[in-house]
C-alpha cells in the first residue's frame, strides 16, 4: 500500500476533507467542454463546494455565472467579485430585504418563486421599495419536488402577478433531481430531453402569453452530461460533478477514479472477532448521508482507499458514530483487520454525497500529483 | 396557531438552530440531580452542544468536568477556563503531540486507548517527550462499538503497557450506546446495571493485577436517566440529554415539550395535490440524520411545531434536499395545505437528533418564556 504518496498529507490532523486537484481539474473541464458543445452557457451550482478558490477553477475554465443555494454564498462570492448569481430556492418573503441589499451594491441575482403568494409578494416589496426583481419561475419537469407544471394555468397567473411594477420575469428554470435515481444511460438521456422539453414549453407558454422569457435554464449533473440536445435551452446549472461521488459513480456518470473528494482519516482501534478496524472518521466527517442505500451498490458511509486514494475493492465504513467510523469487509470479516490496517493507518474514505461530506469541514485540503499542497476555506451557515 | 411568541423569533433569518432555555435548564438540572442522588460525579459530553454557553450552564448546575470527542473541543474549553476534561475517543498515535501541548498547557487531560499498539504507542511518546499521560481503558459493556471485554485478557495486557514509564492508568470508562435502541424502562435498566457492572469488573481486574484504577466512569444518556444503582463507579456521563430530542423520545426517557433544539424554518411554497408544503430547512438544516427510522414512530426529518414550539400532530418533515424541506401529513395528504401553511409561515422542526441536528449552525439563537432573546456561537470542524 502507497500510504503516504504525498507527503503533505502525513501532517494534516484527521479527519481532514482532501480535494485531489487533477481530478478537480478534469471534473470541470469536461462539464465545461460537454455544456459547451451542446451550445450552452454554464452556471456551476456552487453549493457543492461552498469554496471560493473551486469556484475561481469553474469560472476560469468558462462558467459565466454562478447558481447559490442560500442568499449566504450570494454574498459571500459577490463579495468575491462574482456578480451574475441565480439563487436557486424559492424566495421566503422574510428575505426580500437581503437579497434587496445585494441587488443595490451591484449584484445582478436572479429570485425564485413557484407560486402567485410568492410573486405578490415579492412584486409588492419591490413597489414599496423602489425595486424591481429579476425573478425566474420554477417549472417542475419531474415531479420531485418544487415548481409549477409546464401545462399548469398557474403559470401563466404567476407571470401575471411577477409583470406587476416591482417584479419581472427574468425566465424560466428546472432542475431534474430525480435524475439520482436513475442508472442508465437511455433513461438518463431520457430525463434530460424531458428538462429541457418542458422547461422550454414553459417558455414558450409564457411568450405566448404576451410576457418575456429569457432565460431557459435547466441542470443536473446526471442531465448535464447526459443530453445530446438543449434547443431552446439558454444555460445549464450543475453543482456535485465538481467533485463527484459515490451516489454518481451508481447513478453511471464517473469513475471512482474521478472522485475529487476524499475523507482522510486514521486507525484508532480495532474488534478482531468482527473484523472491525475504527476510525477517527465517523457520521461528523462523512456526514449522515446514505445516499447509496436505495442504488445497485451501498457503500454505507464511504468507499475505503488507501492514502493515496486508490479504493481497496470490499472495504468500506459499515456504521458511523459521532466520532467513530467502522471498517470492515462486504461479506466475510477479515480476520487479518488488524494486520491489514494497524492503529496509526492513514486511510481515504470515499463520500456518499460529496455536498453534505464537503459541509461537515472548515477547510479543504488540496493535494495534487506534483505534490503541491494547499488548504481552501469553506463557508457554512445561512 | 401561537405564530410568534417571541417576537425575537420574527428576525431571525431562517434557517436557525433555536434553543429552548428554559427547557434547556430544566434537562440540565433532572440530570444533575438524577446523578447527584447515585452518589457520584456528573462530567457531561459537550460535543452536543460544542457551546461555551451551554457548558456553562451545566457546570454551574454542577458538573464537574466535561467530556468530549475531538481535541479541538479541548482546546476551545480549555481555552475558557474548564481544566478536567477527557477525551473519550480512541487516541491516534499522531494525535499525541496535540494533546501533550494541552497538557503542558496545564490541561489536566485524559485520554483513551483499548489495544496494546495504542498504550504503547502513547507511554513511547510520553518517554520520548518527558510527560506521563492519564489514560483510560475503554471498556466494551454493550458490543456496540469499540473497548475491551471486561473479562479479556487483553485488559491486563493494555493495563501493563500503559504501567510503562509514560504512560499512567487513569481509570476505565465505558459507553452503553447500545441503550439508544431500547425502549423500555426495563431495558435500560438491566442495560444500566450491565454498564455498570462490566466497567466495574474491569477495574477490579485491574486492581487485583497490581494496578491503580482510580476512574470508573460509565455512561449513555438513556442509562444515566435509568440507573438505580452505581456501586463501584465513580462518575457519570451523558450528552445529548441537555437537549434532547426525537430519538430519546422514542427510547422513552423524555417528551416532545422537554425537547429544548428546534430549527425555525419558514414556508416558501406547495404542492397543493401532494398535501406538501416547501421549507427551507433541508437536509444542510436538519442533518441526514434518519434516527428514527428504524423506531417505533418515525418522524422523517422532524417534527413539525408552530413557532411558539408546539407540535402539530401528524406533520413532519418527510423529505429532504440541501435547502429544501418536505412538510406533509401522515397517512392521507392534507388538501388544505397551502391554507394551513402559507408562504412566509415560519415553524420550529424538532430534531431527530441533536448532536448532528446543531452541528450545522454556527449558532444557536436562544429564547426563553421571558422574552430574553441572545446569540451563542458554536464551533465545528476538528
Amino acid at each position: 500500500m502507497n500510504n503516504h504518496p504525498n507527503p503533505a498529507l502525513g501532517n494534516i490532523s484527521t479527519p481532514a476533507a482532501v480535494i485531489d486537484l487533477d481530478r478537480m481539474r478534469r471534473n470541470v473541464q469536461r462539464m465545461q467542454s460537454k455544456v459547451s458543445a451542446l451550445g450552452v452557457r454554464f452556471r456551476p451550482h456552487v453549493k457543492t463546494s461552498k469554496c471560493l478558490e473551486v469556484t475561481r477553477v469553474q469560472m476560469e475554465a468558462g462558467a459565466t455565472g454562478i447558481t447559490v443555494s442560500t442568499l449566504k454564498e450570494a454574498e459571500q462570492f459577490f463579495a468575491a467579485g462574482i456578480t451574475d448569481i441565480l439563487y436557486a430556492v424559492g424566495m421566503a418573503p422574510g428575505k426580500l430585504g437581503q437579497a434587496h441589499a445585494l441587488i443595490r451594491r451591484g449584484c445582478d441575482l436572479k429570485i425564485l418563486t413557484d407560486s402567485v403568494a410568492s410573486a405578490n409578494a415579492i412584486a409588492a416589496y419591490g413597489r414599496d421599495h423602489g425595486v424591481t426583481f429579476n425573478v425566474l419561475i420554477e417549472i417542475d419537469t419531474d415531479d420531485h419536488r418544487s415548481g409549477i407544471k409546464p401545462e399548469s394555468a398557474e403559470l401563466i397567473e404567476v407571470g401575471r402577478a411577477l409583470a406587476q411594477p416591482g417584479g419581472r420575469i427574468a425566465g424560466v428554470m428546472t432542475h431534474a433531481g430525480s435524475s439520482y435515481d436513475l442508472n442508465t444511460p437511455q433513461a438518463l438521456q431520457a430525463m434530460a430531453e424531458a428538462e429541457r422539453a418542458g422547461c422550454v414549453r414553459a417558455a414558450d407558454r409564457l411568450r405566448a402569453a404576451g410576457y418575456a422569457c429569457d432565460m431557459v435554464s435547466v441542470g443536473s449533473t446526471p442531465t448535464a452530461l447526459s443530453a445530446t440536445n438543449e434547443d431552446g435551452v439558454t444555460e445549464i446549472r450543475a453543482g456535485v460533478y465538481v467533485f463527484f461521488d459515490l451516489v454518481m459513480h451508481n447513478v453511471g456518470v464517473c469513475a471512482l477514479s474521478d472522485i475529487a473528494l476524499s475523507v482522510l482519516t486514521t486507525v484508532i482501534g480495532h474488534q478482531r472477532e468482527k473484523g472491525w478496524a475504527i476510525v477517527d472518521a465517523g457520521w461528523m466527517a462523512m456526514s449522515r448521508d446514505r445516499g447509496t442505500q436505495r442504488q445497485s451498490n451501498d457503500f454505507g458511509y464511504g468507499q475505503v482507499c488507501d492514502a493515496g486514494g486508490t479504493p481497496i475493492p470490499g472495504y468500506s465504513i459499515s456504521g458511523a458514530n459521532q466520532e467513530h467510523g467502522i471498517v470492515s469487509r462486504t461479506g466475510t470479516p477479515d480476520p487479518d483487520i488488524a494486520a491489514r490496517f494497524p492503529v496509526g493507518t492513514l486511510l481515504r474514505i470515499l463520500p456518499n454525497h460529496a455536498c453534505a461530506t464537503g459541509a461537515q469541514f472548515p477547510e479543504y485540503h488540496v493535494v495534487s500529483a506534483g505534490g503541491q499542497a494547499a488548504t481552501w476555506p469553506r463557508f457554512y451557515g445561512w
